[in-house]
């Protein structure tokens, strides 16, 4: 018996206006990536494990997706370990690859594995899917693009400054202004639990600071307390609760509260030349924020933190993040190579658009011109007509077979088509073709040996 | 100890000019795909199990690439299989998903799943990586791309005929001219098979026939007479080794031969009515062929079977391929749909740009413009430039420290930037900009305040 077929769980079939539309994004995202000077990159699918295990803390561990071995795999299982039928020592012993996990890993694999062909700095971009064993929930899945853009070898703060423009330069491109881009530094956090007295909690302290908007200040400083962060430690944290104004006050409120740490300073010094220099060149459609409890991926980044939130009203997680880490080779032996990096949230700036209603409304379009067939002579006809249309970069098609007109009338429809062409018997006789416009419902005739009149028309359309 | 990276056997990373060159080729390929109104497609990578076991043989069974599952799998495995110590047993409990083998079973999926969605005939494309645990040899991976387009649920054989003009288009546009378009009709083989009095071992024969051109004549004859074939039946396939003449004069050695079989003779006429259409309609740059040793796949194929050979010269396997196959989706319980289809050979084609030195020179330019940095001030003003330019849709950077102008020309250099900007202090105070022409090694001055001249200058390159 046939089967009745599935897909599995958190993973996703794109019909073909879905793709044109994350085609639409994706290309925006890339033609400004390569504008900034970002070149493209892409590696394989599937890493040797020991590449990507122990990169992601335990919990990354295990929602890597493991590739069993071909052929005998369990006979490379030595008794001992097959007898304690565990599965997690088992695993390793019948699996030697796994889906990439992200493509921060596999981009520093590949920049120390290259090293002597890449010129540093390296500005790279890739474009690619990630796969986690996540359970899949709405907005969550299994399979995913992530869209990374990052500089290895440059420690200059213009880089920061450029992404905040490359950020930008996409969003207003894509129609979608008033996105905010957070703006915080590591260095400022360190300062923190530097003159509150609480370094050795940084971790904690951070993650509970970056609740504040979601939970609000009293059960931020309940979880610190929780923590093991002193009242005296919290209390003298106290302005970063309060910190309002400009972001020049912001920065001076910030100023007084680290002026006794160097670090702090140092950070503080960071983000007041980005700002500066960002103000000075201007951004189009974004506005730039100083977020001090802005503290994502902390362990890994060392200077700027990025994110960008989508206009207000629209409720939506961060639709981009970054920030600048400083020895992502170490783990594959390249040492002091600093980077910078950011990355755009496919699936969500999908949903953010397609909520504004901002995707053009040609992504509805997959065909400008259907030529209607009226049988075996004229469908000939026809084929020489559609052929001549697609040299001139139309996408046009003729109908199969000379079927009722209704049903190819239907199709036309169905497929969203502007423009339907008819070239019966009597206009070839004429040397002619109708075309319907289908909006208008208005009938046009043409010169079969002059299309230019009507490839200008579809194409200003 | 940093572990020394390396990627698994069979997968590639591909550098930033790589990625250029192929997404060059993709680019093409999927212009005219969309120009002949076809739709993009995206299917997961991977699906589960029962999707994709025993769609290819026992041999694409083995090469499957099968994802562990997740968790505690052993403690799915029920005792008596475990104490079998079975790899090809236990493998079906410990796995439910496994990367996709190819684009065509996941597409005959989703023409299942989606059958109320889709409005047929129904013309898709899908460019998407695939993978197989095949052993890797030179241009075999265990990850590559396929590049497929499909027609479903249109029986005219308009259908065949554009394909290969889609295969002449594409060719064309590349910048590959004298690509071979071989047709052959599965109902051709058949015919054979029948009149020779061999329809139990169509395979066995057409399997032989394919190999005329590698094996010859003699050793084709010996295998058929291996398998079982009799010679009586080999003395009277003789004209097959002897066909010659224009492609006219072929189809009449084949009418004559199989005018006693039914389903040949109906062969025949649908080769006729598509050379014929094809000579009609002509071709860019391609030579269409009728080939009756071609048999690809031949178990798939039920008419036109298409295989494209790269210009003469050039030693490579086909370059595409494709055909039409009765009932794709029966398999998943959707009858009676006729599917026609092509393929286009991506890391083959690659070879084939390569070798005749066919890759537009632009591939190897990632960068048209390359600003220095003179330091602090100057760099601030170079990257309001840069902006600027950025803003015309060049591709801009600024060297990002103003280190010594020996090493910014080098990086420059290794590049390969067309265009290298020199704005100093005296440039700035003179609201000017100097630029560089790398090939010719002339200078120019352009005012910072017009930038149409230069912008203009870059584009027309």
């Amino acid at each position: 018996m046939a089967q009745k077929p599935s897909i599995p769980k958190g993973t996703r079939d794109f019909s073909p206006v879905e793709v044109a539309k994350r085609n639409h994004i994706i290309k925006t995202i890339k033609k400004h990536f390569e504008t900034f000077g970002f070149m493209p990159i892409e590696t394989p699918s599937f890493e040797n494990s020991d590449t990507l295990l122990g990169k992601y803390g335990e919990e990354g561990d295990r929602l890597i997706f493991k590739i069993l071995n071909s052929g005998d795999f369990i006979s490379k299982v030595d008794d001992v370990t097959y007898s304690s039928k565990n599965s997690s020592t088992i695993a390793p012993k019948i699996t030697e690859k796994a889906l990439r996990y992200d493509l921060t890993v596999p981009f520093a694999r590949y920049v120390v594995m290259h090293q002597n062909e890449i010129d540093f700095p390296f500005k790279r971009y890739q474009v690619q899917p990630v796969w986690r064993a996540d359970r899949p929930q709405k907005g969550r899945f299994r399979e995913f693009y992530q869209c990374d853009a990052d500089v290895v070898g440059a420690n200059s703060l213009l880089q920061e400054v450029e992404f905040v423009q490359l950020y930008d330069a996409v969003f207003t491109d894509l129609g979608l202004s008033g996105t905010t881009i957070k703006l915080n530094n590591r260095k400022v956090l360190s300062g923190i639990a530097e003159v509150i007295g609480a370094q050795h909690l940084l971790v904690d302290f951070t993650v509970a600071l970056d609740k504040l908007d979601k939970i609000g200040e009293e059960k931020v400083k309940e979880e610190m307390l929780a923590k093991g962060i002193s009242a005296t430690a919290i209390a003298k944290a106290q302005p970063l609760f309060n910190m309002q104004g400009s972001v020049a006050e912001q920065l001076d409120q910030l100023k007084d509260l680290l002026v006794t740490s160097e670090v702090g300073m140092k950070g503080v010094a960071e983000l007041d030349e980005i700002l500066e220099t960002v103000t000075e060149l201007g951004l189009k459609s974004a506005k730039l924020e100083l977020d001090v409890t802005l503290a994502r991926g902390l362990n890994y980044y060392t200077g700027a933190i990025f994110e960008v939130a989508a206009p207000e009203g629209v409720k939506m997680g961060s639709i981009g993040g970054g920030g600048r880490y400083d020895d992502l080779t170490g783990i594959f032996g390249l040492k002091d190579v600093s980077g910078v990096g950011i990355s755009f949230g496919l699936d969500r700036i999908y949903l953010v658009l397609e909520e504004l209603d901002l995707f053009p409304k040609a992504m509805e379009q997959s065909l400008d011109v259907l030529c209607l067939n009226f049988g075996q002579k004229e469908g000939r006809a026809a084929l020489r007509l559609v052929t001549a249309l697609r040299g001139h970069g139309l996408r046009a098609d003729l109908y199969p077979s000379s079927t009722k007109m209704q049903k190819q009338f239907k199709y036309a429809d169905k497929r969203n088509v502007p423009y339907v062409i008819l070239l019966g018997e009597s206009e070839i006789a004429q040397g002619e073709f109708t075309v319907k416009d289908m909006a208008k419902g208005e009938q046009t005739n043409y010169n079969l040996t002059d299309l230019e009149a009507f490839v200008t028309k579809v194409k200003q359309q």
